[in-house]
């Protein structure tokens, strides 16, 4: 007889408990409907993750226990819900409860529904699960659900054993299984429940850590993952199952649906995507067969369209969930709100974004026309708004305050009256200000505070500038393979990056050439290398002496950008925890 | 023979590991020649606290180890310092040293001086300590030092046993030591190396969990307190010391310097500020006696005094740390940007300040006269720069997007000029901007993004309107007893509060009376109080659901909102883990 498992990769909202419900009542039922005997959930689904400091409230895990064990399905269903203490000065847990088949008994009388509780509690990167959870120390089995009896963990419950964690905690579930497993207790399979957070290439990894728990185990190993963004965290889906001898089927990222697994025929594994009109669905539904001679990782031209799916979703999803319709952004010429125009025509619909050029004295033809191109192929709305006339009263009413001191003064009021300009379309039309900066001139502080930093999400804000190009390839690409005019024309793609707020100004005069910054920062943010070490690598000490103060000094200005979704292993904000403005530097 | 300690209330600067081991030095000297036997430093002294992200860097670790046992001091000293691991896949210990009469070993030697490791990791509230440091699972005792057996705990260590922590840990400090005591342990007094952050009446609670632990010990108590503001962290001092018999001594909030403790005599106990420039020193040196009948907890006149000092702290020593000589304030003739102005001058001095009234159209003339009057009275400089021209040309310019659009966005381009117009000067000059935007008005949206928020630290963020007037009595009564003219003149105290920036606008038209304001949010912030309780409590349903409907609908506009000194038991952003702005309300 088949044994088919559905894992449910869907896009949970923090702390919507009705509408979460509902997702995995559906994901559920499309399981049911294609063959699978039982359905597994992702980490937290029903109360979203994270939720942070929802968790804190009684009634929040009350209330989730009770939605996750009441839930209406026709098949047993593995649900992942913060689980409530027997004790009010102890933490809950990161659980796991059984819905359906069994009669769901009134509130709070469902404790024999519970089958897991996390045992590893990651607070590193952007977890903080020692703040909210209690960990358990001991292991999760189901037996009997669907006619098999499974092993039950919880996302980092099955890191550690791949040496994935940074620190080692005092226990493996999966050694523990395996343990059990030696002593006679038979498993046909061992389920992770995730809301393992997307950055680039994160998959080669996953299936890393599903090799290694399959092969220790000697049983398959299926891993279900959130799906979508919420706020700067995105999760990729890419749900998956990885079998002893080393062959893995990975379910498709950006998309809500099921992956409906075959414990014994992994070439008959299928992906059902969710048909719903507000279902997540972006990038293309193709399952991956990996066999065991590959590592799975993505090759560079699938990652970069794997990053600017990531990047719409992380858009798409901030609005849809927030409830936003429409958007305004300041549209320049330049490549960054290019590429953040297609993003957000990507994410909400052209019809529903207004560009904005704003041309000072310093504007170009050039910048006016680029930005018009952009507008005219995308389709979205489009208009020009001259600041000249406001910049010259502004200047000459504070003209001794600019005259005597910092030139950056006189640049920034520009960049800031088109601030007023974008949040004053936003707040009479209820769209959202999009800020069009990226990661490098953010970490350089070449940003204006209240001026171009304004907005209430920085979809560029974790990609590094020639990352930005990259991007605006695939944007080209797409809309060539669907017969449409690119985006990005090449006089945007090939002028020199100009924040024309000076005349003649280029970011060179300011920066070392992007492929060098971007270089210099990876190197430093994402591999911790210091200065001695990047020089080492091949950069004049000079310049990474410069980029490492500009780095420092403007870390008041990364703290007071809006979300964006992130790309990179380390994104500003999320692993780098806010330190305090007033710090020293330590290595002085 | 006398045994004297001494407490080292310093203000350590996070990162700063060379000038946080001299103020340490300093103190210990002082504590030295006023007949100290051995002295005992603050949780972290060494790094600051708290280091965050910092404590990543293994380097950072064991640079402050080596700083922390190698300091140059006469009489042995206890030094918090984090501790190194022995195991790159573990983290380090929130630890105790001993510091001087040893001699110190080269780099790495030391772990001989190792005499105690934190136990109780708080991960609530502001604290993340599971996030950076593995626990100990023993208490310490440091024998022999200045003829003393000392039992030694850190922060939270001692917190658990007086019941004041959220949840219960799997071992308590204090008793472990007492049980020792009770097997014939000996000892003379047990310390406690505390960061313990302020808010309003605090110190109450510090005093009974002081005394909770005297009494469980049956000998001396002693806390050393770290001092200072560390951005919106404040830290109030207040060392103490508790006997059995319920007898504390507390020494000064807001002061540097050295709590001499007389074991045997609380009537000898001295407070030995520190004499040097840099020194922090705001209100008043005097040591407290406390009584056994007493709870030690501030009457009100005294709290606004001492939230007074908080807030002037916070700001003071942010601009300190960070650099900042001057400060740059709109000064519209209300009641917020006249007490901002007040900290402000306190903070950096009077000369450093400046001023700007930016009338409108809809600006009054009282307005005018009265930001002109706090100006003169504080002697700080004063200009009027009049938005008027540039809001006319700028809606003419858009005023088809204004007249159909909410009237809010109309009023926000006020606020945004007069934002770019302090944010000039502040680029121009090189001074810092300050928000004056109180907790009342963050928390219900009554402000604006980029415009009256714009600034690098938010003196009166955390304080509900109704305090902000209590402290402009408090400026205005120092004033006084100082022979000066009170800077908040009746005007500002009593006419109604308006934004001004639409005609005849009062802030009572959009929100409920400032008294019934802040006291619902106050028992929905920190009391965790929901409608119904808050109805209970006596107010009107329908003016509670408003205020908290729009409580979560300008969540946004709190997590922009640069550091504001912690006063309240509940800031925003601290108590608050940021959630996401995506969430839904889970209670619908």
């Amino acid at each position: 007889m088949p044994r088919f498992i559905g894992l449910l990769q869907v896009d949970s909202t923090v702390g919507n408990l009705t509408g979460n419900a509902s997702r995995i009542e559906r994901a559920a039922s499309i399981a049911k409907e294609h063959g699978a005997a039982m359905a597994v959930s992702t980490e937290l689904a029903i109360s979203g993750y994270p939720p942070r400091d929802l968790l804190l409230q009684p009634d929040f895990i009350n209330m989730s226990f009770d939605r996750a064990t009441s839930l209406s399905v026709e098949i047993p269903v593995l649900v992942g819900t913060p689980v409530p203490t027997e004790d009010s000065r102890s933490l809950p847990a990161n659980g796991v409860v059984r819905a359906g088949s069994l009669i769901a008994q009134p509130n709070g009388e469902n404790t024999n529904r519970i089958v897991a509780k996390k045992q590893l509690l990651p607070s590193y990167d952007v977890f903080d699960e020692t703040r909210y959870f209690h960990p358990s120390n001991r292991s999760g089995i189901c037996r009997a659900i669907g006619g098999m009896d499974l092993g039950v963990t919880i996302c980092e419950d099955a890191w550690q054993i791949a040496g994935l964690t940074p620190s080692s905690y005092g226990q493996d579930p999966i050694q523990n299984l395996a343990e059990w497993g030696r002593q006679g207790v038979k498993l046909d399979a061992t389920v992770n429940l995730s809301a393992s957070p997307y950055h680039a290439d994160k998959v080669g990894s996953r299936i890393k850590v599903c090799r290694t728990a399959a092969l220790t185990l000697q049983h398959p190993f299926l891993l279900a993952n959130q799906v979508g963004g919420n706020d700067d965290l995105l999760f990729d889906g890419c749900s998956l199952v990885a079998w002893p001898n080393g062959t893995v089927v990975v379910a498709p990222s950006w998309q809500e649906g099921v992956l409906l697994v075959d414990l014994d025929q992994p070439e008959n594994c299928r992906w059902i995507g969710m048909a719903e009109e507000d279902a997540l669905s972006i990038g293309n539904d193709t399952l991956k067969i990996i066999s065991s001679d590959s590592d799975g990782h993505e090759e560079s031209a699938e990652l970069i369209e794997d990053i600017t799916d990531a990047v719409i979703t992380g858009l798409a999803d901030y609005c849809r969930k927030s409830g936003i319709k429409s958007i305004v952004l300041g549209l320049s010429g330049g490549i960054d709100s290019a590429v953040a125009a297609c993003v957000a025509c990507a994410a909400v619909g052209a019809e529903n974004v207004l560009g904005i050029a704003m041309p000072s004295r310093y504007s170009s033809q050039h910048s006016l026309d680029d930005a018009r191109y952009t507008a005219e192929a995308l389709g979205m709305q489009f208009k020009i708004e001259s600041i000249d006339e406001m910049h010259s009263t502004l200047e000459s009413k504070i003209e001794s305050v600019l005259s005597n001191g910092s030139p950056v003064a006189r640049e920034n009021i520009q960049s800031r009256l088109r601030g007023i300009i974008v949040m004053a379309h936003a707040n009479a039309e209820g769209r959202m200000a999009v800020a069009t900066g990226n990661k490098s001139e953010l970490a350089q502080g070449y940003c204006t505070l209240y001026g171009d930093m304004a907005g209430g999400y920085t979809p560029l804000g974790d990609l590094y500038k020639m990352q930005v190009y990259a991007l605006a390839e695939v944007f080209n690409s797409r809309a060539s393979k669907s017969g449409l005019q690119p985006p990005v024309n090449s006089s945007t793609m090939t002028k020199p990056p100009s924040a024309e707020l000076a005349p003649n100004q280029k970011d060179e005069d300011s920066l070392p050439p992007y492929q060098t910054l971007d270089e210099i920062l990876r190197l430093h943010i994402e591999h911790t290398m210091d200065a001695d070490d990047i020089v080492q690598a091949g950069f004049t000490r000079e310049v990474v002496l410069d980029v490492l103060a500009r780095l420092e000094r403007n870390e008041h200005k990364r703290w007071q950008m809006s979300p964006a979704p992130r790309v990179t292993s380390k994104a500003f904000g999320q692993g780098w925890r806010r330190p305090l403005a007033s710090r020293h530097d330590w290595r002085d």
